[in-house]
């Protein structure tokens, strides 16, 4: 397919459903052809992927690198003691370089204006590898295990418990684009942000519903999937204390989890705080499906990287 | 062959007679294969080695780095600004993850436990490369460039002067298990431990004998091999100058050198501290052949990869 | 051609004239080559490249590693957490280790006798990628983007702006060599050392003509290229005020490109401090080449490591 209409994948905003399909598609695609015959078609050969960190990263990383290395391509990663971006010279005139040397180009930075600015000044592909406003690739991930366990999307009730950060935002607009119910059940203070909500909704189609809320019971009845994420991300280190105060009520434990479907699937995108946003019992548990959207995470991402450059 | 029998090479206990026969064997034909035809066959095309280093490290990393290069595969290099093992999410989780994008795993570590743990989580083969205990990759590296330059091992004298440190116990066990004649002369209080002299005792076969001693003079008379370390290794650089009086005497010098046999080898596992625990002349002179040693990292451990892949 | 006869690229003082004319020869045709067949013969296929960083970098550690992935071969990353050259161990000992695992090495140091040091115990060829005294790559980058924009270097009068660094000593002894007119014009106190002018006097062939003045505008007259550098480089962030007061009037802006051929190249190494050493106005501008001369930097050195390596 040709569709693929979008140069970078800045935010999940920028896709449209036709984009989401066609990614999920090509991935299981892509997955299945590598489980079969233990490698994948070399349609990325001869690329080069550059990978920018300005915060630590393990599955991000890795899976990006791993994911080029499988299609034939090749990643270079840049971390934080070489990068502040726009420190040491200017967003454009890095976007500006590394158009240069790079096929394609992955940020992980605290200013989501930062690869927004990237994505403009520079003509090849920029993937935003989480900002502190969205999270998109984990999200395309925590989708694609969602619609690989149960065979589909729309209709299904994700319920987010906790902060109302990046990575909520995402699948905020990824549920609205793929006619889920989202809501997003977090403390007084922490909850999504109005504007996210209204975006979402204003996004939703095929009967999506977005909901933000405190009620954190009422939320997970009937869930299809329940969601969290740690309480303090980095970078809010310093607010760890007062975070646990109040986030406590929004534990992913063995009782929030009973009021969901028994069948419901909990997925988190790692690094988990064990016993701090969810228990052993239940991450570890017969409805956890972790690790799997973990490794989800590359094949998504290998999809999205062939379709940016035109090789899907 | 297929008599491999280990899932990982975590510690040198691990490993039989056989297995390090085995180990040697693919080494000399890979290495005699790459001096001939300029390379290897890509036994490991498609291979992913992970790489997990707490500590600094430069023969470790490269060695693994380019052997896997050599074999068709690729590494991934996770330094420890990324890592302190279990500090950001728990040993398990590091390890659920890990086998979901790698295909082989190395660690090099402060705790040994950690490298247990990494091994028993995780179904991908783990690699110790350096823990507090042990360090198995060199002492095979050790062993192989005393079979390459003497072509046997069973019945050589190798001493250890210095610190009974991981590398001495590694040693040790190794030579245990290949029929050595494995003394190691510490200053008191740095003896190798009881422990393992004892195990090392237990596992002896082929005639194999195993000593901890202080008597550094008596202990080199006929040795065919001398084998010195840093007095102070990688987190134990607060003590340097207690160390530095307590090993005064253990120095590997000339009229040290002189005690032994006339053609004795010498090896060190690097870096060295020249002027410290062994001098310019010595670690210059004819017996020295750490260039060689340091360079068999690199070719044993591609037989290790390999064998641990199930390619060998 | 087989006349390249350096075993390695330390100073742009071991290059002679028809070493740089090769240099430019191969790059011309290996840039040619991607261009058209979107790729480049694996002329460095199994090679591997060390680049040891003791500073940052963007441009010399990606146009290094993109530029061997380019002819097949592989770069291995050390950056400045793992090396102190010669603090954990001697030079000597880093270049008995690195020539057995590596095939061509790359550094980035502060002393330059280091790297000379590196390419006298060493067996493989030695690249230096910025030193306190030179930057030999980043003079090549910049003499094929003006032949590459002019056809000839012969005759070309190239004006530095700035400090007198080592990028301006590499692009005086550079100038010397292929017949053309350098002016380097500095502040009081920051001119080019008289030993290097004087050096790069009696390497002068083809009527090449070597200056080192303080008065910028009588300088940038005729100028077929000015070049300008950060005013404090890497490790002098201190000196940062003194600096920026001493060379206010040398900044490269609209009323001194006005004095130049209206035609005459803008170039600068990057990274550029823009409103200091030069305006947006100018970099951004249609005299700018400042981007193109960043992407040659890789495809110099991936001539000069063809050639290093004998596969030109």
């Amino acid at each position: 397919m040709k569709c693929f209409r979008t140069k970078d994948l800045v935010s999940m905003e920028s896709l449209t459903t036709a984009d989401i399909v066609q990614i999920f598609e090509l991935t299981a695609r892509q997955k299945k052809e590598r489980a079969k015959k233990g490698a994948n078609k070399p349609v990325l050969e001869g690329k080069v992927l550059g990978m920018i960190f300005e915060k630590a990263s393990l599955r991000t990383r890795i899976s990006f690198e791993v994911g080029m290395l499988h299609l034939g391509g090749r990643a270079i990663y840049l971390d934080q003691t070489n990068f502040k971006l726009g420190e040491r010279e200017s967003v454009y005139d890095v976007a500006k370089n590394m158009e240069r040397f790079m096929d394609i180009l992955m940020l992980r930075t605290f200013s989501h204006q930062a690869i927004v600015d990237m994505a403009r000044y520079s003509k090849i592909p920029i993937i935003n590898g989480l900002s502190d406003d969205e999270h998109p690739c984990q999200a395309l991930a925590d989708l694609y295990t969602i619609i690989e366990k149960r065979g589909e999307l729309k209709g299904q009730k994700l319920v987010f418990v906790g902060d109302g950060n990046n990575v909520a935002t995402s699948l905020a607009y990824a549920s609205a684009l793929m006619g889920m119910h989202f809501v997003c059940a977090s403390p007084e203070g922490y909850t999504l942000k109005n504007e996210v909500v209204e975006k979402a909704q204003r996004m939703a189609v095929l009967g999506a519903t977005i909901e933000a809320t405190t009620d954190v019971r009422e939320a997970v009845k009937n869930a299809d999937c329940l969601y969290t994420d740690v309480w303090a991300s980095m970078g809010q280190e310093k607010e760890k204390e007062i975070r646990a105060a109040a986030f406590r009520e929004y534990q992913l434990n063995e009782s929030l989890l009973a009021l969901a479907k028994p069948d419901c699937l909990v997925e988190h995108c790692l690094p988990a705080h064990r016993g701090e946003e969810i228990t052993d019992g239940v991450i570890d548990g017969p409805n956890s499906v972790v690790f799997d959207e973990a490794e989800n995470r590359m094949h998504v991402q290998k999809a999205v990287m062939t379709l940016l450059l035109g090789r899907g």
